[in-house]
């Protein structure tokens, strides 16, 4: 089976089980705020022609490498589904700490019911995240649901890690690549790493394919960072929805505008100045490529991609329908235009 | 011994057990991250005369409860810290929704870093509750550390019910008895209950001693809230720390109030006025007694207050220092004036 193939086979059923598991718990006289997870998690649209969703990456990966090691797919599910509900948690809260009113072309939870409801819509969610990883103990026994809930716990701390590094940049100019990598690790890399490594984790696989399943899940997780920072540059607005440079518009402190600050003054000259024009982003795009921005990142991204691949040849074996699928997936988000 | 003794056995014990906890969290480049828990624990503030927090009345209940049982205090020592944590990320949180700029006399996290840093480093505290919980595993083993992380993650999603019914009272001024009883069981009396019954859970006592252990919790938790109601406006503003009548002022939907909203037509009409005067609050607070608002109060304070000494008489046992103990600071908490 394709990629594509495995998709249509595994995604519908993440959807089931995300809405199943939500549907069994209790609100009692709380339902509107069952509604305001229902609603982040696109379910509750009026637009028949929008998902109103992410593309549940995370418990696909779960699944796929569940899958690659050639263990029952079925007894993972609800650690898969807690990472989603684990991400969403995260997107619900940073929207608004980033002040983002849209989100999948909504309007954010925050922006819909105001700012102390969408904190604590957040945390329920988190109480789900967790209630659901905790359900492994159905499947797979006492110690795998406690060892799973501690990992989770440890990827949410160092989450808040990154998440405290990218609120802090706003107020500093100066950014050493190594706080960079720290920031992108907590915020991105952290959480893929354990959808790819989980089943490993808590089916006590070797350690050396344990590590090859984090290391996969990490540097995937820093390449599609360094990827998405390259596109919010010069990514193509068509293909991105986004208008092009919109990162340097928004001041986003991204990898290339990090090295640019280091190693360009006419770019530093440039970002301290307000109200920026199409022209004044055309030079600064010009800036950034000149004093070897671009290159930079790119050199970094594929490095990162180059471990990703190296990592999968070590736990994917040739005809596992799920290792190619592996495989077609991080090109697929490696090698992506938008 | 008596109550005073056993806590200043106890209190010292939690306080170190909570630092180290904390302390060898990784927080790698996120020192500031680490200072804000620091910070709003309790533990750096610079005024020598004040403790900076509050009572860990949650822990000191585990342990005077396993205390109770005859069963290991220490052995339960990193649920009940984790208990405290769980309050404080609550209060962090609950901090921004209300907005409010002080506690303990000190400003709050959100107004001495801003929201979105408050936000995250409540965040990140509830991932150290979670993993505190998790500890349980190196005590008590796997099967009692996920059954006390579900019990947590129950009382986690119920709190945000509360405060989901809490801020939405805001928008109401038409609330049930029912309905206030579901927000402050959510919000105070659930997690009281799980500090209670938590170490006759993991230690699988007989059902009819964790039920009574949870009646006394959760009586204990809901007569506390009425108390702190009650002294909300009648209290002696001296032995409060608060103004007189505050939460008329600050219009906070407590019981009483709800209770002449529903039963005082000249209170009702008091209550839509803008810019109350002190004469104004005088008249309402007499518009509450003479509608028979406190008298209602007061007789579900000393409901649940007889519900928690019945619970009580349930599992303690004549002669244990913990059970003694247990009596002298439901006395101390149910009959308090401040």
């Amino acid at each position: 089976m394709s990629l594509s193939e495995l998709q249509e086979q595994l995604l519908p059923d993440i959807e089931v089980h995300l809405k199943f598991f939500l549907d069994s718990q209790d609100f009692n006289g709380s339902q509107v705020l069952k509604h305001m997870l229902a609603y982040h998690m696109g379910w509750e649209i009026n637009d028949p022609n929008s998902s109103g969703h992410g593309k549940r990456l995370r418990p696909l990966l779960v699944l796929l490498c569940a899958g690659a090691l050639d263990l029952d797919i079925e007894s993972i599910m609800s650690g898969a589904i807690s990472l989603e509900f684990l991400h969403n948690f995260t997107l619900i809260h940073d929207d608004i700490e980033d002040n983002s009113p849209l989100r999948h072309g909504r309007p954010t939870v925050w922006k819909k019911w105001g700012i102390p409801q969408a904190i604590n819509a957040g945390d329920a969610l988190l109480s789900i995240a967790q209630l659901s990883m905790l359900s492994l103990h159905d499947t797979l026994g006492d110690s795998a649901a406690a060892l799973a809930t501690k990992r989770l716990n440890q990827v949410f701390l160092q989450l808040t890690r990154g998440q405290y590094l990218d609120i802090s940049f706003e107020e500093t100019d100066e950014i050493s690549p190594e706080i960079y990598y720290e920031m992108i690790n907590g915020k991105t890399a952290a959480l893929i790493a354990l959808a790819t490594s989980l089943c490993a984790v808590v089916t006590d696989t070797s350690s050396s394919v344990q590590s090859s399943l984090f290391e996969f899940g990490q540097s995937l997780g820093i390449a599609f960072q360094i990827q998405d920072d390259i596109l919010g540059i010069w990514g193509d607005a068509e293909l991105t929805g986004k208008s092009a440079s919109s990162d340097i518009l928004t001041h986003k402190k991204s990898l290339p505008i990090i090295y640019g600050l280091a190693h360009s003054s006419p770019f530093r000259a440039s970002w301290g100045e307000k109200d920026l024009l199409s022209a004044d982003v055309v030079r600064m795009m010009d800036q950034l490529k000149d004093c070897g921005a671009l290159d930079y990142a790119r050199s970094q991204a594929e490095t990162y991609t180059q471990k990703a691949f190296s990592a999968l040849e070590n736990f994917s074996f040739e005809g596992n329908t799920y290792s190619q699928a592996l495989y077609e997936l991080a090109e697929k988000l490696l090698i992506r235009q938008s």
